[in-house]
């Protein structure tokens, strides 16, 4: 079921990026979230971790992202996953490795903390 | 105590990059850990653990790393800290951001899962 569930907020994840709704991206976080983006501070907190994802699409033009789920252990609440995920940019495809630590808050598998950096050439 | 457990492989991981102990640093990995560093592949395992700080002391030239855990959740043998690395190499200092998954296997807490990226200017 959590795996289930948690691969279900990925899709949505996804569609958000897709549809620039950003409003959207930033519910799938819990609201003490922490973003780790590469090259930047800590991103804390829904608001900030909204207008993170703002400026990915308007300013770096993020088009598409796609979630591969590589690894996910869940222990209760709380579940931690690998994963590799491909950024659409107008250059072209980038791929990254993130760890994603999810937490379950009145019943919604949300991201808790998000990292990832570049897998390289 | 789980805590103070944890804090103490930290200081440990510390005090083994000072004496550029790689074989004691796979050791503080679980034997499945995933390593994720910048502008690199995935790195499993404790054999491959080894090589990569090995090469990270030899050939980046790391002489000192300090763990600084800004924040720490601990659920039931698994847990997962938000902290900032300083590695000392010898053009300077440089602070990365980092999540690590822990996992208690045989009593004992090991790294898991680890990734970083840097801060940024």
């Amino acid at each position: 079921m959590s795996r289930t569930d948690i691969a279900a907020v990925n899709r949505a994840f996804e569609e958000a990026a897709r549809k620039r709704d950003t409003e959207k991206i930033a519910t799938l976080y819990t609201a003490d979230a922490i973003v780790m983006p590469p090259d930047a501070p800590f991103v804390k907190g829904r608001e900030h971790i909204k207008q993170l994802w703002g400026s990915a699409i308007e300013q770096m033009g993020v088009k598409d992202v796609r979630l591969n789920t590589l690894d996910l252990e869940v222990v209760g609440d709380t579940a931690h996953e690998v994963g590799e995920a491909v950024l659409t940019l107008p250059s072209g495809g980038v791929t990254v490795k993130y760890v994603v630590v999810w937490k379950k808050v009145d019943g919604q598998w949300r991201l808790h903390r998000d990292i990832w950096n570049t897998k390289g050439a």
